[in-house]
């Protein structure tokens, strides 16, 4: 569909697998390099288990543009992330200086002393860029095409500003909306397909939403980087799909064709 | 930890990666294998596309005990995850007559014609057994280890009742929560870590919650299969972080610790 740069994401931490917290991570860094123009290509989510760590890392940094992991570089022992990389690397790690400043101002900032554990948070790849959080001072970091961001949603939203300008960006991908009410995505999939295969730059998507009893429906979701080729595929939908509405509402009044604005 | 039986999850569609949707399906299935002593160890998410998705299941199916996907079996031209299974196993794909029925009957008794879009869901690969869909119907399957799941939520999880009966189980891995409020993890980190070697059966994990300014606080997380040690650990490690507490409120006297019982 594109040149636009490509990415894969690596959610890391028991607590996602083990069912204990529901991952909002892959959703925020989604919709971000969306907006970025840069094609999320896959989703991996491993545990805090070195081998599964690496082998991830591994599998996916010469495959994409970009990776991003998430959690794992916290103070605690299950935070080993950053230990992760550097063997991915094949690099040493040790204590970076800009980044024990920042969690040594942060600590007496809070009346707080920095213990060990916390002094663990400084622990840096070597070669690696730090990347700020603006909410608990300690950094992520960037080893070559890996960005190593915190697991706590807050906080790993906060970064992605600091990762922004670092990321070659490409033609962000638009998209349009279609809601038909009361009319099964079986009844549209003839004109989706159709469509679909006049515009092969463009992508279509069928989505049922609610569940009988009580309203359903579908949403169609054109998307694609050309304005112009968007535009008229939508139209076409919309005039094709209008007759399968109208006859749809001699059974069920209430069905109905409307193009979302979200 | 253990000889439990060994899981991993495929999340198949464009909506997830692209950030229009938000996954539920792997909370749920996480929650679902927990329960039943089925260990999740990796989670994908991949495009609809039919090389993303064959590599995938390819990957993982040697790999784990269960396979689950969802996504991709609806009515519309981007459903191709039956049709990648297929592949995948190298068998062939045809209208199965037991899941063609379910799909007539259901038609009938909503009133509508089952259409050739909404037929195509009754194809199923050769050898794989139906997988009950109270919800709507068009059923998933299974075929060997890798079970065809729904992508809609209320339909995937209605479908894993009829999932359950036909998966080996585990022990069932338990857990207890200590909340320790205003406690800074890194100050609980020596302590954790020491248990975390000690009950080398146990997963100890840490997972701070809130953020500056306003309450914030660490969730400690002690989990395994015997509950014995689960206790033990337990309640040594609230009786080690108690003075920690205690001194913690000498200058946040809202500090606290208490054990949760969700």
């Amino acid at each position: 569909m594109s040149a636009n740069p490509t990415a894969a994401i690596i959610i890391i931490g028991d607590e996602i697998l083990s069912g204990r917290t529901t991952d909002t991570n892959v959703n925020t860094i989604a919709k971000f390099l969306n907006a970025l123009g840069i094609d999320l290509r896959e989703v991996r989510m491993v545990h805090d288990i070195e081998a599964q760590i690496i082998e991830a890392v591994t599998a996916v940094r010469d495959a994409y543009d970009y990776i991003f992991t998430t959690g794992g570089i916290g103070p605690t022992h299950d935070d080993i992330t950053a230990d992760c990389i550097a063997r991915a690397f094949n690099v040493q790690i040790s204590e970076h200086p800009a980044a024990l400043k920042l969690l040594v101002d942060r600590a007496a900032k809070m009346g707080w002393e920095l213990n060990d554990n916390s002094r663990r948070m400084a622990r840096i790849p070597h070669g690696a860029e730090l990347i700020k959080n603006p909410v608990s001072a300690a950094p992520g970091f960037q080893l070559g095409n890996v960005f190593v961001l915190a697991g706590v949603p807050k906080i790993m939203t906060a970064m992605l500003e600091d990762v922004a300008p670092r990321l070659r960006t490409g033609r962000r991908v638009l998209s349009r909306t279609i809601k038909l009410t009361y009319v099964g995505e079986s009844w549209a999939a003839d004109v989706l397909r159709d469509i679909d295969h006049r515009y092969p730059d463009l992508s279509l998507g069928s989505y049922p939403y609610g569940l009988l009893p009580g309203e359903f429906g579908t949403h169609l979701v054109v998307r694609g980087q050309d304005e112009n080729d968007l535009d008229a595929a939508t139209t076409e939908l919309i005039k094709r799909l209008e007759p399968i509405v109208a006859e749809t509402q001699q059974r069920q009044p209430l069905a109905s064709l409307e193009e979302l604005t979200v």
